[in-house]
């Protein structure tokens, strides 16, 4: 088990990555009422042991379907008035149990319920644990725009415990390690390197084995977002591979890729960027799209068209009145924000990454 | 002009009262772009002087309907959209120019949009004006509850200027000068003697003569909030007169009294209940009825169930786990919270104060 810190303006809070990390809760007391805010597939598989070891029994589960379509005002409605109707009041706890949508979504609710209850996230899923359920960003979509709509707020805490991944299938789970790729990135070569020493035995069944990755790559969002929790610079690090990748994904409505494998994409195509600009060695470039490529398959991107690809680019909300934030690996464990790369050089690498995307 | 100070975790402000309140918002510079929520009615008599003093002329005004079902989630969904086309980012204001629906629904839209952005209140009503758009209390309603999700978020500056009242009717008028006197009841004998002598000569269109009025009621808002942002205690006696007031506002589903009515019967009942409960001397009480009864005429409550009244006192949702906090009037000047009162005394107090409106 692996306890870190997070320090937050408005409170600190810890993470613990683990197995039987849900244990924690039980010293999560002391509230007028408690609530689960879940999904009925994960609930029927994970339900019972859940509220047994966090000592949840009194808390009712309140589910939403799955799936990103949750994440919206509308949901919010319905969730805030079955907490309501359940007698929720301010001095309530929501424990939100599930994936990103399950975190994004609960972690608003909390943020905006009678202006704001604790939460403490559950992770379930391998992006949730080492990434989104941390930092206390949270978000619903408004039509066409992902995270349009929400707040920093953080949770009281977040439990991780790696065996729940058991019942990812494969592709999520592999999906997942892409965000674990970024973060090695972001680590330096020691982290990058157990990464690449550890790939091939990483499976969702393998808790134990899991649990340092995990902790690992979780820690380095800890440190990123416990020195700059706003976003006004440094957390933009963490961006690393999402502005292509959200192009991707909205290029294709959000149905072709699961996020992580359009970070994976992202990744390549700005360690080609890099390279392009000089600012990346090729032989680390390589070493980078190698581990990427390791992680598993990735869906095509051969047919998306570059142009409207690059129109999408801009509309990153994290760009300011529509400047491009390009974060570019220099080496593996240093990135740079840069705010000028051409857009014709951006063409090209997105190009060069679709051409092996074809020879796959 | 009056400026007062508000001291706030997330940021000091200033709120300004007084005629060319507006001109405050010239020094709001240096934004990407600037936005007006507004109704159309009020932008239609306001809009053009508006803009001229507050130098706005490149903000698009954004409306939304008049009347408190502007305030939901639904509402919030297609204001941050407009927002988004008109190419809004996170470094862009928002200014709320209108009563205390606009002021609520903007102040929240502003404290999501992006995870938040700065906003502005211009508050339009006697009732924003001394009490709402003070505080960064930002909500919407819920199906049944109102206010059951919001944010606390400080604008950057509260600018009321009372020459604006001038639009409104008598009767809007004088529902907002009884959240006035709940500010006379709480600040002490100087201002209440001053709105006791002021009273028949304050008139809507009387901009001069209301400025130090609400002002001074103004500056009540402002000292508690800056002591106690979050409603954990002092903020609390803010709602002398709303316990009652909700429940009159519930019990008739929101379409007979105006808010501030609503407070004045709210007013009435809990001095009621406070001489029963030997709290208040006799003639303090009859001061404080006689100081309500003259603001203007209110809408009967002769019909109201008394017993439904009492059952819709524990939802509101300053109760914590159904306990009513009773805010109640000691002398004029004091307060004292009450957690403890019987259910019986108030239902008696209700009903004195029932008769006393079957007489009129």
């Amino acid at each position: 088990m692996r306890r870190l810190r997070v320090t937050s303006q408005s409170g600190n809070y810890d993470v613990l990555v683990g197995c039987g990390a849900w244990r924690g809760l039980r010293q999560f007391r002391g509230y007028s009422s408690r609530f689960i805010l879940t999904e009925r597939g994960l609930w029927n598989r994970w339900g019972k042991r859940f509220v047994r070891e966090a000592g949840l029994r009194d808390a009712p589960p309140i589910f939403v379907p799955p799936g990103e379509t949750s994440k919206s005002l509308k949901m919010v409605e319905t969730v805030a008035s079955q907490l309501l109707e359940h007698g929720a009041d301010r001095r309530s706890l929501l424990v939100a149990f599930g994936g990103g949508v399950i975190g994004d979504l609960g972690g608003f609710v909390a943020s905006t319920y009678m202006r704001g209850i604790d939460y403490v996230q559950v992770p379930t899923t391998v992006v949730a644990q080492v990434d989104s359920a941390i930092g206390g960003k949270t978000a619903v979509n408004v039509r066409a725009m992902k995270n349009l709509v929400g707040t920093f707020y953080p949770p009281r805490q977040v439990l991780a415990d790696p065996t729940v991944l058991a019942s990812l299938d494969e592709r999520a789970f592999h999906s997942g390690l892409h965000e674990v790729v970024k973060h090695a990135i972001l680590a330096g070569p020691a982290f990058f390197r157990q990464l690449e020493a550890k790939i091939p035995s990483l499976h969702p069944n393998q808790g134990r084995a899991l649990e340092p990755i995990l902790a690992r790559a979780a820690q380095v969002k800890v440190e990123v977002v416990s020195r700059d929790e706003r976003e006004s610079g440094l957390r933009r690090v963490l961006n690393l591979g999402h502005t292509f990748g959200h192009a991707f994904e909205e290029a294709t409505a959000y149905r072709r890729f699961l996020h992580g494998e359009a970070v994976g994409w992202g990744l390549l195509a700005v360690t080609s960027l890099a390279q392009l600009l000089g600012l990346l060695k090729p032989a680390e470039g390589e070493q980078i799209a190698r581990l990427v490529r390791r992680v598993g398959p990735l869906p095509p991107i051969g047919d998306l068209s570059p142009e409207r690809i690059l129109e999408l680019l801009p509309r990153d909300k994290k760009a300011v009145a529509g400047q491009i934030h390009w974060v570019l690996p220099e080496r593996i464990g240093k990135v740079r924000i840069v705010k000028d790369a051409p857009l014709g050089l951006a063409a090209n690498a997105l190009r060069e990454v679709q051409r092996g995307s074809r020879h796959e």
